[in-house]
């Protein structure tokens, strides 16, 4: 049985925040936001200014899914499973998956929602390959989608905070991406013809902690950025899924969407895994790094680019346990 | 190709907390607890006299992971993934299901954990069995554990309370169940012959709400439970559950595993269902309501009383956003 995704959509909030209007909320300076992320911009729910939330998890991942969906034709009576990957969630119980059914009009779906970082799109292509192949599934809409909110206080002055607390802001976005798969060459036609997606075992600590709290104060870390193991681990492991998916894939890879971290650290990987600038597309300059959106908003730009019998290889590291993931897709001809 | 549940243990934290030493702690009446929740005891990962944090939920969750793991004599190496249903996840990042992946040793594994109150385990079971549908998987470990530590606060006096308040510390507990699943009739040779699992799209508020924070203080709900559309809704989707896999099973239902949520709700549910106290295993008045662990301790004791070619049905129903689920299995002779 053949795996295809038919659309990939993404949304991102509000108006770009650039670099100058960021280094102003949080006492940053903007040529080292561009010098040391080599970030350009990037989208947030909230707005920087007056603090107001504009949008919830629910509403981004919504009009991400309700862009695939349009573009597909399709309704929710067309989707037997709803997969969404998020490490923000808006609340934990209920399941913002669930919130998202309501806002698209869904019912007696199947809907899943995956607690993961920068791995967490590949998970959830995981599951919706295996539900399709298991062939009591027939089409899925399939999220990923992030929002920092909760770790931004609007009425905080960060402008005396630590450098690891602001590097954060700049480094993150909220997004939100809907891809539709299914068993039917509609659409896109992009045939899934590699995929992997792993817990590495390494044995390393964390190199990302994202934390919560209940109704108890902690003084547990919050939020937490390895730097130095990500820019020591992340290329190798990108390595290693390039290989392992090139040996795997007849013929030449035409496109590569390599890790998103920030803007200089995926030019670095680039470099490592020795790729053509013209090869590869990336986001996150543009984008921030919005977790689990990233793959969505890097394979709807590549639409525009690939054309018929292509191939595209796209891998996505999580840092948080040293997750490795990637996958090849072709562009089936008419 | 038959899906089989070859193990299924569960975990227990500490010492039961009985009902008197849980009233002098909350400011509640003992006896109000039984009559009006129902429940005897409960299980906490937090010392409630001393406030010490004594297990984590990757702790909890990989005791029970190790002993469906030794009962069916099967190490790491053995397992092609780890699904983990769970609504309190240790932090968000990393996913807990990565720390009990290392705590187990594994490596180059998939892991997957879905972010869900009761029907989780029902989720976990759908992805393990689409996952070994699929036929790339061969077994798999299924998790489904809760942890309410993160809402109780060691220093806090509680006997001025709010009632609402207080009631959801005499509603939950903490605790973890672990299944193996493959293709293959070994262990318990329990085989699925039936399987249910949806948000249903009903037009209700949420019957319950968990919340987290992150950096940002917030004046949003941190705990809601709403007992009156529960107690509304919840026999009716349960009655739908029962009927749809009823008429789907050849030959009389066994046992039944009714949904969870207070000894006395589940109860009211199984007189609103009509089955015999004789054939109903229930677990919430001893463990309290450890959410995602429930469907998992049901099913472990269900192996004490289930004999050769008899059926067992279960039903777990989500109140947050209104998801229903449910499985029929057979004890499948040698």
């Amino acid at each position: 049985m053949t795996i295809y995704i038919n659309q990939c959509q993404h949304y991102l909030p509000n108006d770009p925040v650039d670099n100058s209007l960021l280094a102003e909320r949080f006492g940053l300076n903007a040529d080292w936001v561009s010098l040391f992320l080599g970030n350009r911009s990037r989208y947030f729910t909230t707005d920087l200014k007056t603090g107001e939330i504009k949008n919830s998890l629910a509403d981004i991942a919504t009009q991400a899914a309700q862009k695939a969906m349009e573009i597909e034709q399709i309704g929710c009576e067309d989707l037997d499973f709803i997969v969404m990957a998020t490490a923000t969630p808006d609340q934990l119980m209920p399941a913002t998956v669930n919130l998202v059914a309501e806002k698209l009009g869904a019912a007696n779906i199947a809907t899943f929602q995956l607690q993961s970082g920068c791995t967490g799109a590949m998970q959830a292509v995981s599951m919706a390959r295996a539900l399709l192949l298991s062939g009591e599934y027939r089409r899925g809409l399939i999220i990923g989608a992030d929002v920092c909110t909760k770790f931004i206080d609007p009425l905080k002055d960060y402008s005396q905070s630590e450098a690891n607390e602001q590097i954060n802001f700049a480094l993150f976005g909220d997004g939100a991406g809907a891809m539709i798969m299914s068993t039917q060459a509609t659409g896109l036609r992009w045939k899934l013809t590699q995929f992997e997606c792993h817990y590495t075992g390494l044995d390393l600590p964390p190199g990302q902690i994202v934390n919560w709290r209940g109704l108890r104060d902690s003084d547990d870390t919050m939020l937490m950025e390895d730097y130095k193991a990500i820019e020591k681990h992340v290329p190798g492991l990108a390595a290693e899924i390039l290989d392992s998916l090139s040996t795997q894939t007849a013929g030449e890879v035409d496109w590569y969407l390599p890790p998103q971290l920030s803007g200089r650290m995926t030019h670095n990987i680039i470099r490592h895994l020795g790729l053509k600038d013209d090869q590869v597309i990336s986001c996150v300059h543009e984008t921030g790094n919005n977790g689990n959106a990233l793959p969505f908003v890097q394979l709807s730009h590549l639409q525009d680019r690939i054309e018929d019998n292509q191939t595209a290889l796209l891998i996505a590291i999580e840092s948080s346990k040293w997750l490795k993931s990637g996958l090849v897709l072709e562009q089936e001809a008419i």
